[in-house]
């Protein structure tokens, strides 16, 4: 049997965010001024234990899986989109790729689990199985399953991490996934499912009620073990979403910012807190998405977002379109002159 | 005597927009996840006339002048430290330089009233006179000098536009600013003043309630005609806030999306739609500030801030801040790949 692999996250360096703290207040603006930037400044010289943080270039990394349950008819979308959103990656016409272009971030897509076979030079394969298992009727991985997708996020992450990028974004790609992710993050928080699940990528409000009834009845099915987070994933879980999970775990290893997206991003980011609280302060919320359970997500992590666009489209576009704010947190603290080297009055 | 230039704005292209909104629901997303990218690049759309906006790069025009009311004790800071962040912008050490840099954009300092004289090379100097007079004695401009002012924003705005770019940020510095925009603001909507005034640059509880006696007794001595918008800017005004209302008129004349910033910003486009209603269609708010007055501008302009970061610095700095998520949402348009280009089930 594959066991986790032990992780060993360093704690934040809160000795340098205080010098940071009182460097900012020398910066040729009045102190407090630039609100959240400051925060950020200080968060990411604690993270990257240096005072003059960096997070440019950012690295992409999305995990593309298909899910069981989409059987039970609970997406807009029928599986096979899955597959061709992937291509669609690869090709550069997604959103993530446009604005990964933007800010100039390294783009991997991996395949951890899509059902059917994708070939392309680009693409990253590297597959646990062709998709889950249907969860509203068994296990949607076996215990050796989800350690070894974990194992797939962690690898890829170190891959990208090993090439130099000074931050991380995890996308997905997944039809159904955000009922995979309404199902985990009622076991993990104990909320009721009908309060996390919404409109996904567009489904009928008949099918919403629908989504709900297979949720609820799976979490009975499968009767995971709320305190044990990889239970909960292996159970209701997905691939990409154990992928993202792995990912974020080996980032906050290496002090690497974690930027997280919307909904299935952010509950990976939640089961990789369950395995180890302190991995939480090495994330971002990039921004607050419209799909419901997010808002859960980001409390449950104690966490505020930096914006809110009105955004539900995954991929990791969100925390894409959120980056640059962070870079400007960077450039604020690295290049703006002091109130003694500009000569000003204080 | 001076006469304004009449302002003949065109008026949205709203038949392109509903083009551009059906071409939007063929990209490769799900219809609406993109939220506001999507209303924004519907916006820029009808405002460029163009299906495929286009808003880097952007310019920033940063106006600089003195204000008599600053000899009143309203601020945290001594009135030389206009002419000395003048100094810091031209030597590239400020926030908005930071940003600027970072956006690509053009940044250009125009010294419009600045109470002193500055030399340095990369220092527009298009002045009207050495600060406004202390309006808490006297009216601050006299008509002329308003109606000069406004054409010092216009001309430096043209001048911009002619070198080719594509949206403006208009920015600010002027010690006592934020006094003179919580008067123009207090008589522009009828609000109390003390409901509007902040803390600026970090002012003390004690002087917060000197400013807000300062602001109402010159209200009261200046008695500004509410209906005529030069009258107002003129009595209780800044020539930097003068300057950026005529650029920001030119600007929409030329169809170029204006970025708006933090409090004394809006108060200055407040201006500029009260002369020119139509006006406000081609501005965008970049965020919203945390200095009290600037949410009654926002809502006085019927607009929604793109982010809310707790900045309150001005110069230009949180439209800059907030222009990558405009910048996303042209790319979004004019980069993404649609269901039939890349052959993906609908």
């Amino acid at each position: 049997m594959n066991t986790i692999h032990p992780t060993t996250i360093p704690a934040l360096n809160k000795e340098l965010g205080e010098q940071v703290s009182g460097y900012i207040n020398t910066l040729t603006k009045p102190p407090g001024s630039l609100g959240r930037l400051e925060e950020l400044a200080i968060q990411l010289a604690e993270m990257k234990n240096n005072p003059f943080p960096k997070v440019s270039p950012a690295g992409v990394l999305v995990f593309a899986a298909d899910h069981g349950i989409a059987a039970e008819g609970v997406s807009a979308f029928p599986q096979e989109v899955t597959e061709q959103m992937v291509m669609n990656f690869l090709n550069g016409g997604a959103a993530i790729n446009v604005f990964s272009r933007q800010i100039g971030a390294a783009l991997k897509v991996v395949d951890i689990g899509v059902a059917g076979e994708i070939e392309h030079e680009a693409l990253i394969v590297d597959k646990v199985r062709n998709g889950t298992r249907n969860f509203f009727e068994e296990d949607a991985m076996t215990y050796d399953e989800a350690v070894e997708a974990i194992a797939v996020g962690r690898r890829q992450a170190e891959k990208l991490i090993e090439e130099g990028i000074e931050s991380i974004i995890l996308g997905e790609m997944g039809i159904a996934n955000t009922t995979s992710s309404s199902a985990l993050l009622a076991v993990l928080t104990g909320k009721p499912v009908k309060d996390l699940v919404g409109y996904g990528t567009g489904i009928t409000n008949e099918r919403l009620q629908h989504k709900i009834e297979i949720i609820n009845q799976s979490i009975e099915n499968r009767k995971a073990d709320a305190a044990d987070p990889i239970d909960i994933l292996r159970k209701l879980g997905g691939l990409e979403i154990a992928g993202m999970t792995g990912a974020m775990l080996f980032a906050a290893e290496r002090r690497v910012p974690i930027i997280l997206d919307g909904f299935i991003s952010t509950v990976a980011a939640l089961i990789a807190v369950r395995m180890a609280p302190v991995c939480a302060e090495y994330m971002i919320v990039g921004h607050q998405s419209v799909e419901p359970g997010h808002l859960t997500a980001v409390e449950a992590l104690e966490k505020k977002p930096l914006v809110n666009l009105g955004l539900r489209l995954g991929e990791g576009s969100g925390a894409a379109v959120a980056f640059s704010i962070i870079e400007s947190a960077c450039r604020m603290v690295s290049e703006m002159a002091t109130f003694e080297s500009a000569g000003i009055s204080k």
